[in-house]
């Protein structure tokens, strides 16, 4: 075991707040490369990766991700997409019928969007970039499927924020491993359980701070009432489902 | 830079063929805890992993893997999954109303769940541990569940088999990383463009065998009427949205 590596990937950490530095294009293509070793779904690689470093391209995509301060310090937006565009036009010109209009299909290529992405990520704090997802790619899909002029069966599903850290990065908390890792069989937890899987988050300074200046009872509800809420949930669950559709996925099981 | 980081996943490759040594849960819960730093969205964990290396839950996975080589020969199978069980339970004790029966929240549970799985994955390969993915985990993820004993909530999204590899993976080819890297906009691709993309991958002398092997006219024609057929694609599109269905995800957009 190379213990560099085990370290690297044991004690990383987000990065939002950037230098001014650039990142060269040859750079992030180098990366990228490497990371297309990733495993995908019967090397069928479908998945494409737009880079946004132009400062007008950053610009009209930062209001799709509420322009986060991850999002308008970057030196570089890796917007990284399902694609079926391109291996369709292949059939297509080889007397092949594509039948991937369906949700197994989408799926698929999400789950290898993602698997690719996340080597990228490794690969880049590596090279001591810091990086940043910004979950927001789901809720404003067809706003940057416009800016990155996509074609139909193209969808975006995550983006890095990419850039040289400004200071060094704080580990976050997370949960025991108990609490994520189940032998054998799934651990059906009592209430003694879940409270003992949380407890040292809710035990956190920053979990009291957050509690209080949102006024609400518990950690639990800053989630479900401030930060994830069911409206905003919905509101953009029925936006995407709306694009992915009309991308030519089927995602209804009838 | 590492260079051994980069070099490594550079040139990883995925290992079906596993020796017969056993894999003690401590290392591969201790390469779990550390992939669990990997990145998730608002840092509420939603997933789960299971750990099947005894030898009768192995057998009784395996039929819903098709008992593929992978999966009968490994050492263990991580099955990862999305899971609200966990965190709606912590909710229910803390006074909150959870919003997680739509499609954001699934979609966000993948991306967490599969950036946990990749992490272990690299972090599994720096081990010395070989690992496939097994993507038949989507097509019969009710069986999986119920071998599991996973509850409500909880869905089956990626399986990794792993062991000690009986032999050194060849790495398998990729695209051009010019075919998947668009520079600020999409890359409209043209026939040519296309051919392009494809040559080298139709030129291996293992593509001309499949379409040999297969009758076929094109390798595109193995992808779309022999590995990943619409009749399949669809059928299995249908069981898998019934049972997040049936998980309390709504996947509609109405």
């Amino acid at each position: 075991m190379n213990t560099d590596i085990f370290q690297q990937l044991a004690s990383r950490a987000s990065v939002r707040k950037f230098t001014s530095a650039a990142v060269p294009y040859d750079l992030l293509e180098r990366l990228l490369a490497a990371a297309m070793q990733a495993p995908n779904t019967g090397n069928m690689q479908q998945y494409s990766v737009v880079i946004s470093a132009d400062e007008e391209q950053k610009a009209a995509l930062a209001p799709a991700h509420f322009s986060q301060p991850a999002a308008t310090g970057c030196a570089a937006m890796l917007t990284f997409c399902v694609d079926f565009n391109r291996f369709e036009h292949w059939c297509r010109i080889s007397d092949a019928t594509p039948g991937y209009n369906n949700f197994q299909a989408f799926l698929w290529g999400v789950i290898d969007t993602v698997i690719f992405a996340q080597q990228f990520n490794t690969l880049a704090e590596n090279a001591g970039l810091g990086c940043c997802y910004l979950g927001t790619t789901t809720y404003n899909a067809s706003d940057i499927a416009r800016i990155l002029d996509l074609p139909n069966r193209v969808v975006p599903v995550v983006t890095l924020a990419v850039g040289y850290p400004a200071s060094a990065p704080q580990m976050s908390d997370r949960l025991p491993a108990s609490a994520i890792i189940h032998r054998e069989k799934y651990h059906h937890y009592t209430d003694d359980d879940i409270r003992e899987c949380y407890a040292a988050k809710e035990a956190l300074e920053e979990s009291s701070r957050f509690v209080a200046e949102n006024g609400k009872k518990s950690l639990a509800q800053v989630f479900t009432d401030v930060r994830y809420p069911e409206s905003a949930n919905s509101q953009f669950s029925a936006i995407y489902l709306d694009m992915i559709e009309k991308c030519g996925f089927n995602l209804s099981s009838h």
